[in-house]
């Protein structure tokens, strides 16, 4: 029932400090020294660092997608995730223009209900803002606790909205208390793009980053924050891959705007040479946006430093290299897009990030944990370390060094996008409301456990 | 000896929620819910807010000026600051060229030592650099626990440093662990400015601000940002007026430099045009960097919202009206500049910033408390509230009502900045290590208590 | 047959001396001191500047739109620029979807044709882009000699053309050597802001500003440039209004990005607080975009003297007060866009800009001749005085006074946009290929003298 | 006595066409086509451009520094600035503190007086800004037509004046008409580098380049805009090598101050890594500010096509490699500053400028003469090719093919900066008031022949 955990150094993001960590019920009852608790099951924390669960706030699993489904799914996706130290997912809810989105939140429902091994919540993506739409959102805020929506400025004739879905929604969001979430990429000119590019015979996974090039990605976050000012909304740019992106970012932040942005570990550490390796293998590393020039590398990593972009997602959206990806080998637009990162998003930012001293430690927690739990409505109840939350805990060695591959990872999908890096710091073990769901690097949850989470309106915490 | 505070809601840099602290030999030893200490004297704080302390990282007690001395020392001037909130202040310890530094350390420790009310540190004013000062510098940092110098551009002809001082400086202070912290005028500038207004006739208050026009400030904090840069050191900017100085901040920051900017409460709310109050009265808001056009104001405000500027320092330097402030009747360049500000440093920011919603309560406690404790090597044995830190803590009713005034300001000086200013938010009782300074808002501290703070080198924690 | 132009000093975008113009057959035949030519008539240009004739790039002659046409046909309009001093225009020729754009061609052929008293040349619309379209820009450019495509960013459901239409116009003009023009505005957000605004009854004038902030102008504009940027193409930005569009097409500037911006009149002397005007006076300043806050003025004349706008358009396009204006009594959406500027388009630039010290003599003939013959194909022909180019040429008093009106302007329209204003400097004589247009300030030109203009390529000279 | 130069095409910094020139007393007579001429001397321009003669704004002829003197003195350095096309330039004239400024004037006409090919001018140095300089300068300015002073914000304990020095200058040259200089480097902290670098044993050309970062040259020039921005007077920015220097005067020029950019050949098609050439040939490439990272040409390239800087100096101050450049041989701060660029100035701007499509043609002429002219005073007597104008031309073959080298340069000094560097474009004939200097590549013209320009008040043309 009571666990202590001891010995530990908490890491808030804030605050580092050692003491004892008092959980019962499921939450932490109290921090302090000398706990009085014999009752209590210790963990014994030596060495290691104690922090909040992450939070993912950006996956895709059980997600169809260009005639497929992603590998991983709300099982094999948290049980990964739960192996990174991340507790809480948020996935993306697809609709359909004209259907009832109650019929999209129960479809995401059945998909997660009896597979998921830690809490999870739902984005609900906005294809088309009808009076019937605006008319179901109140009740998807208010009653299912869905306080997020996504929008596509990409995807032509498939998922792409227009200027004036995306104004009405982020007018729509402002009033009701949700945040607009982009992805953001000109669709118009990517479309024109890659069909000249396979009209010209390209057809390489190369060329997937080609007709993608950043200056679309930098035009629509542009726009997309320019109407958020304007509409004095909020709003949340998903995976900014390149320094374009992250700085049209930073200027509507300088203007006062009320905007954020997430980058992913795969645009921190990789380029987009990968996309060029031999024997199809760049298909491995199709994401969209795609991945950018070196150079942005230390762009993005600056911006995290000094706060132009404040969180970590991992776009999580896994397909086999062999028997998926491969329905793109003769059409670079056909290769299923996304990667498998949901389990190393966290280890490639400490060991990339905090080992190397390019963010602190009390960064690290707000980037992969903190922040996005305040901007999504998970707050206090998740994101951090202190009296009355959920024992959502990391116990973590920042010394542990391995090196990173499929054949040790715990998710589906047959390949690593990090294959033989070597990193270090790992989690030992992993509470989701005070129970282990990893215990000394071991999987020892149920799936089924994780719970669904109603989320809080935007700025209400 | 133990205390326990219950019904409050802590609020620290990140995190906001309701709990039990228990106090121990001046430190917090446990913070949860259910907590068991019969021993312990009780302090409601049903109602209220529970912060850290605050620290005020910027002010001049019992400091000569221009053939007067501020009117606070370190007794009435903790003492103000206790009643707003703060219970740490870093004070500067001015040097002279050619003087063992010790000699100007001891004096600080003279003025101090037996006046405060609440802990103190100092920073070392670094007027010249040569071997023997160089010398000097390892010992003040690790035997004194001086961690912060401070550099001067403008004052030409009495506190002045030229660019080469300032650039060694940042290379000892990057060698060595210590912060950089700069006066951001162009003094040369100045010192024409002013001797032509003098010549011209104009000797009112007003030439004080427009003989130092925001370009000499943007210019210098441009300069010591760049510097830093090409060093690969860090610095500190004090008493940032204006939007002009704000934004070379912010694009240093975004080079990825470690460059800090402090705002003052008086930049946030008053304004250029107070100079110009009839009878002299502009007199009173004479400050160095002066009060700005107003529309700086929502600059500032934003910069601090978005993270460009990081602290709020009050740059307390009190001279009375009467008798002090009048030295300049006849010449503003004799007025004594500065004003009081160290008791209304955290109201201001309380009551303009959370209350009217342009900050949010965690940025609240980082920006009068936590950051300041990080850059300037008290963390976390100051600045937060957690297991094993000091138990300075404020206990704060968001809902108080009240007029600023000199009426009923507890500093001794004879006039109040902010005289007739309606604010919202009150400290109710403030505690340095777990004992009382402020009880049910009477001063029940004594002079001599607090204690001098040898601080860690910069970024050790 | 021959005229010789003395005593005057000639004035081009580089060049400010005192010499003597030798014109036969329409022509500049020679430039000096003590030229031979008795035969020839003499023009008397003593105490006057000799400009190149002006270029209005941007005018709207017998235009329909919105179930009225404006008042001001080929021949008014031509004979107020004329008087101003504008010796070429080049209007826009609109298009619709599905029709061929001979059709359109020929429509405005027959427009002009009998009526201009200048010469003028036609910009082509592009509603969109099919391949039908796309097979027909050939000869539009090499026949035709139309060598410029406008496309609208806004006017949704009417003009409005997609993103795609806009980028595969500037691929297709980059390929056959066009130049691109847009109207950046946010066609989407503006349609729901008035859709709205009328919802909530508000009809007047003044909401046409309101729902046309300048976010939505300088999205566009950055989207447009952007999109430039990315194909290598060029950009002309048609009626730039605000510092937010301007600061758009500098960032592309600095970018390398072959983007240029036109500014006009009305945005550098009048401001939004025109709309406001009692008795639905507001109408007669409806412009698209809109007039803005009047602190936008300087910062246009500062963009116009460090090179960041380069050209001036009158965007002419009146409709009168009574029996025009008013079909939007009681809906501004319904009021007809636009006002007459194109007889003061010089004037306000000279006045306001060359004899206020904001721009040189030499900048003020490249902002309204030279440069647009440049961008537009008509260089050297068109746009300055040197040996070989056609004598359009402007004998200028600058010390001339007067107050603009419409009881003494020479446009048809019943107003004027600058009623009352007092300028400095007037067009005594304008000359078209050497034949007097406008003698000693009367009208003494012919309709259907104007020719047709066939322009180059863009960037052949 | 009368010239006529035939078949060429006329280019000024806005106009390109063919006509005749007629040259009478050194003077432009008249521009035309079938021009009455028997009795004048023909010109065949045939295949050729006809520019006006360039300006070089920028030499140091028979300079002394680091006790020597440059190799190229009045005449040669002349001589080989007639061959690349050159036909003013303007000297600094070098005073020191404390001595009248006449006789550094008079020092400097000694220099030239019998010994220049071409026209010239001087720039004057200043040292110090006291009241007898003050007294001194309307004379200098009004009697000796020198109206451009040089400050130096580097070479500390030598030539480096301090801010407030800067700053009067400022103000006095506002006052007065004068344009001011600056070299923008900060002198303190380059004082430092160099003495550490030689106290750490690193005495190689190189490291003349890593003591002087581009932060250094950053900094100053963004100080030295915003003390002209306060004073609201000019400045004028030579030798710009770098992006960060080119960005501050873009960011000055926004602002609408009155600031230009000065860049050099060198900076434009050299780079830092020549420093590292072996055998002490890094000696060659030694100049202050140093070669930088070769990005930093692409930008430099582009600010000249958008205007954000404005001109082309030599910075000629040429060395031998021998006997000269190796008094350096054991430290860098001991090589001689500077190299030989006079000659080859135009050259490297048409052929890898207009040839390469860079800039146009009329913007060549603009950076290498005309806008010279109109700052410094020279305008239209120099500059452009206009009736009236001073007969300073240049026949131009755009297509003549050649290699820079030293053997076949026409400078005393013993290397060529561009030895091999294979070019397009070569004068024919350089014509200096109507008389050869050069005539079929060979030299014609006589030392003595040169006079000296009483220069204008800056902003009177
Ligand atoms: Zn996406
Ligand atoms: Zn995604
Ligand atoms: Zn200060
Ligand atoms: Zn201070
Ligand atoms: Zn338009
Ligand atoms: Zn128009
Ligand atoms: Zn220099
Ligand atoms: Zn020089």
């Amino acid at each position: 029932m009571k666990k202590i955990i001891k010995n530990g150094v908490i890491v808030t993001a804030s605050d580092t400090y050692e003491a004892e960590i008092l959980i019962e019920d499921g939450v932490i009852k109290a921090i302090g020294h000398d706990l009085q608790a014999n009752d209590a099951e210790v963990v014994d924390a030596k060495g290691c660092y104690v922090f909040p669960g992450g939070i993912d706030p950006h996956t895709h699993l059980d997600m169809p997608f260009g005639g497929t489904v992603t590998k991983d799914d709300f099982e094999t996706g948290t049980i990964g995730a739960a192996f990174g130290g991340t507790t809480t997912v948020i996935d993306f809810c697809l609709t359909n223009k004209g259907v009832p989105l109650a019929n999209a939140i129960n479809a995401w429902h059945a998909k997660s209900k009896d597979k998921a091994v830690i809490d999870y919540g739902f984005h609900l993506m906005i294809a088309e803002i009808t009076e019937d739409v605006l008319n179901q959102l109140p009740s998807v805020i208010n009653e299912e606790g869905i306080t997020s929506f996504k929008v596509f400025m990409a995807y032509k004739n498939v998922f792409q909205a227009d200027d004036a879905t995306l104004y009405r929604t982020l007018l729509a969001a402002k009033e009701l208390g949700a945040l607009v979430m982009v992805h953001a990429e000109n669709g118009d000119v990517i479309d024109y793009l890659t069909t000249k590019a396979l009209e010209e015979g390209n057809t390489s996974p190369i060329y997937h980053a080609l007709t993608r090039p950043p200056e679309v990605e930098g035009e629509a976050t542009g726009r997309a924050s320019r109407l958020t000012g304007l509409a004095d909304s909020q709003l949340y740019v998903v995976h900014v891959s390149c320094a374009d992106a992250a700085d049209r970012i930073a200027e509507a932040r300088k203007k006062g705007w009320n905007v954020w942005g997430e980058t992913c570990p795969q645009y921190l550490v990789l380029d987009q040479s990968y996309l060029e390796k031999p024997d199809f293998e760049g298909a491995k590393y199709v994401w969209s946006p795609p991945l950018r020039e070196k150079w942005n590398q230390e762009k993005l990593w600056t911006a995290l430093k000094n706060g132009e972009l404040q969180t970590i997602g991992s776009d999580q959206c896994s397909f086999d290299f062999k028997g998926q990806k491969d329905l793109g080998k003769d059409d670079f637009t056909k290769i299923p897009n996304g990667g498998p990162i949901i389990e190393d998003r966290m280890t490639i930012l400490f060991s990339e990030g905090v080992k190397k001293g390019r963010i602190s430690l009390n960064q690290f927690v707000d980037l992969t944990s903190t922040r996005a739990a305040k901007l999504f409505g998970l707050f206090p109840q998740k994101g951090t370390i202190a009296v009355g939350t959920d024992a959502d805990i990391v116990i973590y060695d920042p010394n542990a060094e391995r090196t990173l591959s499929a054949e040790t990872h715990h998710l589906a999908v047959d390949y690593s996008a990090f294959e033989g890096m070597e990193v270090t710091g790992e989690p030992v073990s992993v509470l989701s409301r005070g129970e282990y769901v990893i215990k000394d690097k071991q999987f020892v949850g149920n799936p089924g456990s994780g719970k669904f989470l109603k989320r809080s309106k935007f700025g209400e915490h």
